[in-house]
């Protein structure tokens, strides 16, 4: 079956989309750590990290890379922190979160953004890939 | 003034080593989330992932992949995550976790090993490098 990120590349279920090329995609989480937060994937079904080919892999990291740099360049935060867990998902996924505080680095606060909020901040981080 | 990673680099503060090559390294980290926890950093003194010239940034990656690989195949985990923060040390580092529960992905759990337990685990894990 379709992972729900699958889902999301294809069309099925709807994002905030960021960028996507022949091999990855990036859109912001919809239940984000800070505002920004961003998810970059594989669009090859893999379900960890450290199973990915090497070249996927690196092509991955690039492709974060690129969007991490646009989402400094957007976001008011000291740094943007990169995340890979995967235990509820088996999709990999690069978590991309601006960072001010440790706790938005923890998973255990949210907040909270309008759909206009998604959309205003997709198009900025949009509008700074290089 | 160095960090305390250039020094750990240059064995002025000692660490349980995993790997090193021309320009990354591997340690333990002495704090650790869950066994087997280890840090990657590169040689070179930068702040801020996102600063790293693309060069070194995919550098520190694929040794990062290296390294959790053998992470993977010596330590009894779910799968091995990833995460850079850096808030607190101004040196780039890729933390690289065993991970069972969401819990470890947190930095708000730790687990306490004697030194017989990080030579061990570290003896282990470089045996498991290819």
């Amino acid at each position: 079956m379709a992972s729900i990120f699958t889902k999301i590349i294809n069309g099925e279920i709807p994002c905030y989309k960021i960028a996507e090329d022949d091999n990855f995609f990036a859109f912001l989480d919809i239940n984000p750590n800070a505002k920004g937060h961003t998810l970059c994937i594989p669009k090859k079904e893999v379900d960890k990290i450290m199973d990915l080919d090497e070249e996927t892999y690196l092509g991955l990291m690039a492709f974060s890379r690129k969007i991490g740099r646009a989402i400094e360049a957007t976001i008011d935060c000291k740094r943007v922190g990169i995340t890979v867990i995967g235990l509820e998902v088996p999709h990999v996924h690069v978590h991309l979160i601006p960072l001010n505080e440790m706790k938005e680095a923890t998973f255990q606060y949210k907040v909270s953004l309008s759909k206009q909020d998604f959309e205003s901040i997709a198009a900025k981080i949009r509008s700074k890939i290089e």
